[in-house]
């Protein structure tokens, strides 16, 4: 398997990255082609399409980890083994993952062509193996059926107006839907509990209790590595 | 990449088979695991779900074959250029191919645990890589916008009285829709050119005329290899 090219976006670690594609639209990530595939010609076309799969890596799972029939999802609260094909858990043979994103422009830089897309539910840097067309009439049940028990309530997010000016403006719409997804593992529940994670490089802090998430504190994040 | 498993169906040659999932649904697939994967706790809850995905391998397309950035999609008569990422074509990098299916069920086999699904695309044999329940709130997207000149007209299929027994009944059904799809390359218009294919182990012989295909003979293959 090659990679073709890699995302780059704010989730800047694992906590917080949205468990699917498409949860938090307000997130645009920027797919950077390795040198083979800058080519504007293979893009030919593709502003014909809203939407787009990506097939890639979950380059965190360690490459050798051994095969297990069963993964616990965290939605199930971390005890009820699913089979890992009833499942999307990254632990899972050949670790591909598949996400649909919104196509929001082609742009060219130095680089060679760039990928605008919203709605990734990818880490930052992570290599890509495939971008497709969405293709409606193929792609598409609305109707299909799921199972319900994975469904977890969205919290409300609350952010005191003395911290909404410590990262820029138009960061806060993904941060905020980030957080109503509920990033806390396995249903704890300790409302004394702060979390942290790491936003587009800055440290953000929350509690939640009684469902209402508070953002607790913003700081820029000391840079990386 | 590792293979888990391999489809099994009628479709026994290349020439017939449905450019994407779902346009055959009366079109039933069994998939056996790799002898590592025949682990039915590989699958537990998976019957909560009504369609799956597949991610496999183009196979037939040589694995060394050189990157083209643009490919000649046959829905556009074969001369129009588009950006490989723009289409679905299986030359592209990796030859990952992804297609929905309707899961029917799960059977217990003397090769393990069976996936019976219906509407794939894939070929007799076609090596697959993973399988993911579908999850229509991150996966469907009834309005996406896709390139309508890729649309191709049904054909009006004619199957005379005398060639239904030929046949077993149960895979008529599969047959006829796969010839409605129009399974010609890029617009040959010649009325008295007759085609085959072989399904499901019978050569099937047919003409077109005027939006209308009329089968000319079905016979028993010969057995292959």
């Amino acid at each position: 398997m090659e990679i073709i090219g890699r995302i780059y976006n704010d989730y800047h670690e694992k906590f917080g990255v949205p468990r699917q594609s498409g949860l938090n639209p307000a997130l645009l990530s920027r797919i950077v082609m390795e040198p083979n595939y800058r080519v504007r010609e293979a893009f030919r076309g593709i502003e014909a399409y809203s939407h787009l799969w990506l097939i890639w890596e979950f380059s965190e799972v360690p490459k050798d980890a051994p095969f297990s029939p069963t993964v616990r999802p965290p939605r199930l609260g971390g005890n009820t083994r699913l089979g890992v094909f009833a499942t999307r858990s990254p632990f899972r043979p050949n670790r591909l993952g598949l996400s649909c994103v919104e196509l929001i422009k082609v742009e060219e830089s130095p680089e060679g062509p760039v990928l605008v897309v919203a709605g990734a539910d990818l880490m930052n840097g992570t290599p890509i193996n495939d971008i497709k067309p969405y293709l409606p009439y193929a792609d598409s049940y609305p109707e299909a059926r799921v199972n319900e028990a994975l469904a977890r309530p969205r919290l409300q997010v609350v952010i005191p107006p003395s911290l909404t000016k410590r990262m820029p403006a138009e960061k806060l719409p993904a941060l905020s839907e980030l957080l109503a997804l509920d990033p806390r593992p396995a249903y704890q529940e300790d409302p004394a509990r702060v979390y942290g994670l790491n936003f587009g490089g800055f440290d953000v802090k929350f509690r939640v209790a009684d469902g209402i998430l508070t953002l607790q504190g913003i700081e820029e994040a000391r840079p990386e590595g």
